[in-house]
């Protein structure tokens, strides 16, 4: 979708340069990912939770699109890494004054910054800005318009090894509004690549992109066939915005057939565990009993995702 | 007000674990809470304004009500603690996406938070939060609709404390909007704990509680009988919207009768102190030769308020 | 424009109080900030980007005007000297509750506040609030109003001196919206102080201050004329508000007359530098291709502009 993308993020050593999207990103550095997070989930369980590893760098949190859940787990990873953090929320700052995207960036840059933290309302804009930076400087996406967020991805595959231990025999389904969702895409690519034999992408033919089964997915429309024998289940959010659109009747009705409930989730393997980016919308995506049931590794997820923001920072912004 | 709030604040063996209210808080809690504060009014002299207490500890200020002067007084008292702080506008995010306050408190516990300092508009917010944390998490309610606001209440009786050294003659005034205060609320309990003998509440009968002698206070309506004889004068802050509303008949007839000025003050005893939470209406609650005289301890409270803090964030966050 | 601002700034023994204005700032003092500012800008290229000079002392930012760019200068200045940072927007806080300015700053001053950094739509308040804050606590004016942006115009000097070593020969034009512009003002004064022999404005009649040649300056309405022979060259940025009002046709009409093309730039020296405080309106002031080229400084600008705010920082805060 971004032309160049899985380039712009590797170094001609095959090192990771900057972390804009799962695609293409080799299993041998997602899997050192989720081993470096591994080390820092211990971390966060101490008295005191800090390391000295990103000591004295820079770190922006340039955020062109508000999300206080996003730049919070940013937030946190980095001072953990004991690192000086600045938050810009860019929306109502610079581009209101006319300021190009490029020139924000090249500002701060001159500001000495050692990382970007990403998030953007346009598809390919950490790209741009991955493209654009001195070399030394890193950028991580943290979500681009529908094309990626991909420390959510690592995060879900952190989560899903964490309780399965191996992908090599699962049968993963994501359920929602999948032609929208960023997570969506991070985690297709990240499953392919670490070898899950069995990907299925389930909802109403509105919300399943018309090329899914060209990212090597199965299509379902019916959820009940959907999530039968599957180890993981992955509920997408569904947008607010959508909900009383074109694409969908209504938030009830998308409930009832895709709303994940226990009588469905009957249907995925007994130890199937259950998965939700977050912020949830009890009672559409998700019934509130599986949301806070034993299956259900939702907070797990959010726990994991500072570990794995703080493995993938660490390896942006260390020199070695 | 908030049933079952005093006993969450505690543990099993009599400890703060949260700081909700301060009704029922017992006296040793209240005076081990002043006891620390001094220990820290030094601290912030200093050339380094800092002790290593909290180093490493995440913080959480969640505002789900905008306060920028409490959200600073509590992100300095946390970071001269050392603690590493993040900042949460709730208002326009998690909330607008249709999330519980439940989740988004789940969400920021997944984080490994270790403590939450709680602003929100509605009573009993910050207990909600407090019966649902782990343990290890602490609670501090920095403001919940009309119900409670207790270090505000706890800086109050340092404050006094600091001046009149013993609660157990004096004869306490607090006057203005006590119906719809908080800060008169933490400050009553507070105030009957500590055993002060003679405490009055003056104001408008619109804006006095209807059962506000069961909380063990007299009722004034006549400001110049109110204050007469006292050793603290507080005045409440009116709230810009009710100057013009069905309670009263305008902020200058607010003024002429119940307006703190030297005039009235007189009344009091010659070295009674004049405290204010602000921010200050000057020409409303009070005029500005008092505001600014020689027995107005205003400015010493927001000091002493960074102690208050400080003590009671050491004792809900360090281990022993 | 500000009376007494200059006698404010210095202490009787001569020696900088606080940073307000480059008007009447002494010679050797500018200097000295230029010299200290040299030894910061390693600082920022080190793998840890921090010295202690400041660890433990509070810095608010007090911006009661929206400026996310001259906010962060400030802010990572401050955390590479190890200071604590508080950011405060008051726009929509304290003063929409009706406290006055000093109001707000007594009672941030009472949290033992080390050091202000004030931006503030009107001219004149960083000197209002240095004139009432405590011996020991310091007020840096990072815009007020029309009146100045003295960090600004120092980081301007810097450029100058690091590009042109010696400001005794030095021809130097300033284009654009002169009359509007605090950060104009600022650089007037300094070059001046710092034996710029000769110092020009440019623009339309409408932008050019009614009395600019008593500050020692000439006036050019035609730029081909105004930066002929100069060896730097400052724009000054357009303000959107401007754009389409009484003083000026039009933006595109604009850039035809003042804004700076390869073609006008030809007319200043060959080595000529090219400023810009930032942000850009490309194609107003500034033609891309100058904007971007070979003797545009506008990024070092940026980069010089964290060292001298640094030095001015440390001058303020430190005891010697």
């Amino acid at each position: 979708m971004i032309p160049g993308g899985e380039s712009v993020q590797l170094g001609r050593d095959g090192r990771l340069r900057h972390l804009l999207t799962t695609e293409g990103l080799p299993a041998e550095i997602v899997l050192r990912i989720l081993d470096t997070a591994e080390q820092f989930v211990p971390v966060s369980e101490r008295e005191v939770k800090k390391v000295p590893l990103l000591r004295g760098k820079s770190i922006f949190n340039v955020f062109f699109e508000n999300s206080t859940r996003t730049r919070t787990t940013f937030e946190i990873a980095a001072k953990r890494l004991s690192a000086d953090v600045i938050n810009l929320n860019i929306g109502a700052s610079s581009t209101a004054k006319g300021e190009t995207l490029l020139d924000t960036v090249y500002n701060l840059q001159a500001m000495d910054a050692d990382m970007f933290v990403v998030r953007h309302a346009q598809s390919g804009a950490a790209h741009l800005i991955a493209r654009h930076v001195k070399p030394g400087v890193a950028v991580i996406n943290a979500g681009d318009g529908r094309h990626a967020h991909p420390t959510q991805g690592l995060l879900d595959m952190f989560t899903i090894r964490h309780y399965k231990k191996d992908f090599s025999a699962l049968s993963v389904a994501i359920v929602g509004d999948v032609l929208h969702s960023r997570v969506a895409r991070s985690q297709i690519f990240a499953l392919k690549t670490l070898g899950v034999p069995d990907l299925r992408v389930v909802g109403p033919a509105t919300l399943i992109p018309a090329d899914a089964e060209r990212l090597g997915v199965r299509v379902f429309h019916d959820m009940q066939e959907g999530i039968r024998g599957c180890d993981v289940v992955i509920m997408l959010r569904l947008q607010n915005e959508r909900m009383n659109g074109a694409l969908l009747p209504s938030a009830g009705e998308f409930f009832k057939c895709y709303g994940l409930t226990a009588e469905k989730l009957a249907r995925a393997k007994p130890d199937a565990i259950v998965m939700h980016p977050g912020p949830m919308n009890r009672g559409v995506e998700i019934d509130s009993p599986v949301a806070d049931g034993r299956q259900s590794v939702i907070l797990p997820q959010v726990t994991f995702g500072i570990a794995v923001r703080m493995a993938v920072m660490s390896m942006l912004g260390s020199p070695s």
